[in-house]
């Protein structure tokens, strides 16, 4: 079902001195930036290999990831898995019992289609499907 | 200096209900299991694309795991990134000025050498680098 991790997104309080240590530090690729509205986040998007580090800065202390950052401080916030087709993907885990956060895909950043499963029937785990855009 | 995301850690509470998910739900191949006895962890590798998740059990209240459980619950415990030279990286990333928490790399699962970042210079992200043992 999953074809590999799309990408690791952590939250982060000075957005700044995370794109110079992804950057600078780590040596990864800026390649893309984007404030997604929708979820109350400045993003930026880093290459390794064919992976993604996305990080998030909150636009606002009342979004999920400035809730977030209050109650856990900056770490790990999800995980994103890349599928093939998203639709198909959320049939499946809806028929194997899953709880979804989103029940039909929504546009995430770089124009992706994506959807997040529900922590509670993840064991804890914020998880993301992702359909490229290019798929 | 990082090839790819080699894994994220995720701590878990009920490791057979874990394998359920990632292995019959996600549809990930279990490939490796080992009780890390240094690390005070059962950990469980599972195959997606070229990346892994390791699902982390912890043998006992008193490791690493078990703290990290009582303290924050399961989620994500860590991030691991692929490097073709680990003495190389944590020479360059000990010039960079990155805080460490293994000066020289260890044996990990799989016969891997790994090394941990101190998450006081990563941004609260407890982060790995391997080299995998057929590099």
């Amino acid at each position: 079902m999953f074809a590999r991790i799309d990408h690791v997104g952590i939250a982060v309080e000075d957005l700044d001195a995370a794109i110079a240590l992804y950057e600078s530090t780590y040596g990864m690729e800026l390649v893309y930036r984007e404030a997604v509205i929708d979820q109350g986040v400045d993003a930026v998007l880093l290459d390794v290999g064919e992976n993604h580090v996305e990080l998030l800065s909150p636009l606002g202390p009342d979004t999920p990831v400035g809730k977030f950052l209050a109650r856990k401080g900056p770490g790990m916030h999800h995980i994103a898995y890349q599928v093939p087709d998203i639709e198909r993907a959320l049939a499946d885990l809806k028929a194997a019992g899953m709880r979804l956060i989103d029940e039909e895909f929504r546009i995430g950043i770089r124009g992706s289609h994506v959807a997040f499963l529900h922590p509670a029937s993840t064991g804890g785990v914020l998880t993301e499907i992702v359909q490229p855009v290019d798929h």
